[in-house]
């Protein structure tokens, strides 16, 4: 690649509208072109002073990135004769080079990042939306195993009742459930759904406004489809979930991330003064930090809704685990003014793989979601669709959530023992207690991807907290831990091991100040 | 809603990037307006000067849908008054008005249309590419019976074999696979496919290239949101599949549509000269008029990506079901500069509702089309994935073709008779054998879509051809007729049925010439 080739190809790929800082965008850029060849070993790089001017960048940008690079080994400078692509490039890189995997993990352990599916392999042939979306995409590889979070205990599902049936449903076959599904579901699963949601989760809704999907991802591509074009401004909390990030930005949506307080979403009347298209809030158990947003401020945002005819999606993925206190009513019973999409799913109530997700809309779009629901998915199922309305119906659900609710109760207070074990009463581990997983926070100053590739290398899978902020260099330095999935006898010895990674890697200042604290919020 | 505040919303709504005409836009808006009792019975409607100067149309335009709208009983005009929208208002209209599903049955029957999920109802509510996306939607309510097309037989599904192997995997209860899917699938499913195609399809590729998806409109998406930005130009083949074509305008893609002839896509040379980001193409089979593309043609258009830096989108959703002659190869193995990006699905060998298909991918881009699909759709089904993969590796996958390959045959030789022996030596049926249905080319000048009206009256389920053009106006008339899915009995009767409601809505002026024809090209 020349010179001005390579200033051709950086320019079309900065997005100067990304919240991502434009010296990270680069950096990512050269590393990508270096370690794909594009960039041969020995090349040299423009002068710090041509690229900032072909770029418009400040050159002190790339300076910095450069000096990055230098410290990463990509690069190499000598004075007075420029820089120049690394000769040394560790002899694995060229072995692995078409092994696009180990390549990856590398990539990463370089990185001092967590395990992460993404690579930037073949993302030079990518558009500029699908490299973002690859290059920032947050998925891991692990699945399972301490402390994967979001990942319930799939060993406890009832599976004999299940699989009885399924068998029933096969034994009848009946052709209209092994065709492509009608907008929206089937009708069964759709009555089965509205009478759980009304009576466990205040949602009111005739079974016509339900539209069954595969998960929450989908639910909100539909939800966003229908009600918003590109270009349109969606509020996020912030932090908030990086699937539905991925999700939003791949539609064109421009996400503002909203800062939380221990209410929930807080807008500041900066951002009360620019309404936005769509706000998206997980208004019972914020995700990822766990606080429920107070009355008033459901009120606030409803209101503020109405006014200015934005849609709110509220997101209650896993309202069903609270272990003290009464249940807590849907932001969608609230409503009054058919504002409200809610979404929720069978992932961490039954298994994630199962793919069953829903949608609840105002009655007036629902039949405009049933036909797009249909139209862009073509969905089907529809027999899985059966045997999960007469697992419900037979009481199956209900008595599962109840099981599984002890047991998880039991592990959370199994790790924050585990915890408090090892750090002593620095530990505080305070109020509302819901969900399938916990927020450590780290010492300030802990850099939190260097916590998660130690613990990896230890065979724990935690996921640094800063990489669910909009910025996370900015965001606090902190684990999630997932302790749904873990046998209880394994999580003492699974947290001593992560506490090794821990004390390893973060910042001690003082011993009683500086130790990591389990936070949670007040409900 | 004032004068103004029409227009307004009007002009908010018309898109002059689209590939519809603006009347059509316009008059489906104002239609939209007085269903929903925006503009109420007895309201004046702005005069066509006005309207015409407000959204910058040619009055032209706007009389020409005032007329329209008028026609259909919309509004009435007096000479001197002005326009108004009508009083008479059908009984049924404000009866069923809360009421979308009946509502939308009779707005299909006004307009003569095919029986759609479509309906205008919350469609005011909607953003611009959701109320597209709802109101040009082709999804249809019904999914099977005489002559659904593209429905495959499901009742002679293996269900025994299935069922076993089902519980099978249920009986081991791997946690693995009730998770979360890794990127691109399960790999005991990847390796089976790929020694599938290889060997049947004679696609050339690696497990690591094939990605696991709920169908082929996921592919589709994921593809277009990888390697295009909105605004990308895709040849889309002239007819087409009505779902893809809302899959890629839902993510800003702007479809070209390409006539075709016998040789497949027919690019003219001023096509030629404006390179597209994509083309989707059917080489195999084209959909839905069933020509093979030629060699000649498959070399032309590989060469052209190649030297253009173009995606081809390979869509072989039904090549499995050839009856004569040898299998045809893929595009894909033809390819040797990677731009073939190739999409299959078990939708119609095995069954609809399954929701399985697969992408095969450029070996750069499998990782990032890894990643992507695991971000943004976050799927799982891996215990059903397994248990396809060994239901593949046993040779059920194998022999289930072969033996639907010769009922499928057997139907479309009873449904050739049932027409020859309807309308005699007329009916030409020529070459190529193929599908899961034909095409019946209706006497010129004939209106297919009052066809499909009246045969549903008659309760028998066919699609207007002229729905898979880009302009339905242009485009012959003719009925998709799907044959896969009805028993051999049932044919000759319902064939009846539908000949006489064909007879009843068609152009016949002379009996020799004008009478439908079974259409189908040679290979």
């Amino acid at each position: 690649m020349s010179s001005s080739v390579l200033s051709d190809w950086l320019a079309q790929r900065l997005d100067r509208s990304s919240s991502q800082p434009l010296y990270r965008q680069l950096q990512r850029l050269l590393q990508s072109a270096i370690l794909l060849k594009e960039l041969p070993a020995g090349a040299r790089v423009p002068s710090s002073r041509l690229l900032a001017e072909e770029l418009g960048l400040a050159r002190n940008t790339v300076i910095q990135v450069y000096e990055q690079l230098a410290i990463e080994g990509y690069v190499t400078s000598t004075t007075g004769r420029g820089t120049f692509v690394a000769n040394s490039t560790p002899e694995e890189f060229t072995e692995t080079i078409r092994v696009p995997r180990e390549k990856d993990e590398l990539f990463a352990e370089l990185r001092g990042e967590e395990e992460k599916l993404s690579s930037n392999s073949g993302q030079l042939a990518l558009s500029r939306r699908g490299a973002r979306l690859v290059s920032e995409a947050g998925v891991s590889k692990r699945q399972l195993g301490a402390f994967m979070p979001g990942v319930p205990d799939v060993t406890h599902f009832p599976a004999r009742v299940w699989t009885r049936l399924h068998n029933k449903y096969w034994r009848r076959l009946r052709p209209d459930l092994l065709t492509y599904a009608p907008g929206g579901g089937l009708a069964q699963l759709r009555h089965a759904l509205a009478d759980y949601l009304r009576t466990s989760r205040s949602v009111r809704c005739s079974p016509e406004q339900i539209i069954i999907t595969t998960g929450i991802h989908q639910s909100v591509d539909l939800a966003v489809r229908l009600l918003s074009d590109p270009g349109d401004v969606i509020w996020t909390e912030d932090p908030c979930y990086w699937g539905l990030r991925s999700v939003l930005q791949v539609s064109g949506l421009e996400p503002r991330p909203i800062a939380v307080d221990e209410e929930g979403i807080s807008p500041s009347l900066m951002d009360l003064a620019h309404p936005p298209k769509l706000i998206l809030v997980t208004p019972s158990h914020q995700y990822p930090l766990g606080m429920v947003m107070s009355l008033s401020r459901r009120r606030m945002l409803l209101e503020y809704a109405r006014k200015n005819q934005c849609w709110i999606i509220e997101d209650d993925y896993d309202s069903e685990f609270r272990y003290t206190g009464k249940p807590l009513a849907s932001l969608q019973g609230l409503d009054g003014a058919g504002r409200v999409i809610y979404v929720g799913s069978f992932g961490k109530t039954l298994f994630p793989g199962l793919r069953v997700g829903y949608l609840v809309v105002p009655e007036e779009l629902a039949e405009s979601f049933a036909t797009a629901s249909a139209e862009l998915y073509r969905e089907g199922q529809l027999l899985q669709q059966a045997v999960l309305a007469e697992f419900i119906t037979e009481g199956h659900f209900t008595s599962h959530i109840r099981k599984m609710r002890a047991m998880y109760r039991q592990r959370r207070e199994i790790l924050l023992d585990a915890a408090a074990c090892r750090y002593g009463d620095t530990i505080q581990a305070v109020g509302s207690d819901a969900g399938l997983h916990l927020v450590l926070q780290l010492p300030h100053g802990s850099d939190d991807r260097r916590t998660v590739a130690a613990a990896l290398e230890r065979n724990i899978v935690v996921r640094a907290l800063s990489g669910y902020y909009s910025d996370p260099s900015r965001g606090p330095g902190g684990l999630l831990l997932g302790y749904a999935c873990v046998p209880d006898e394994e999580i003492p010895v699974a947290f001593n091991t992560l506490a090794d990674a821990i004390d390893e890697t973060t910042v001690r200042v003082n011993d009683r100040q500086d130790v990591p604290r389990i936070k949670a919020y007040v409900a």
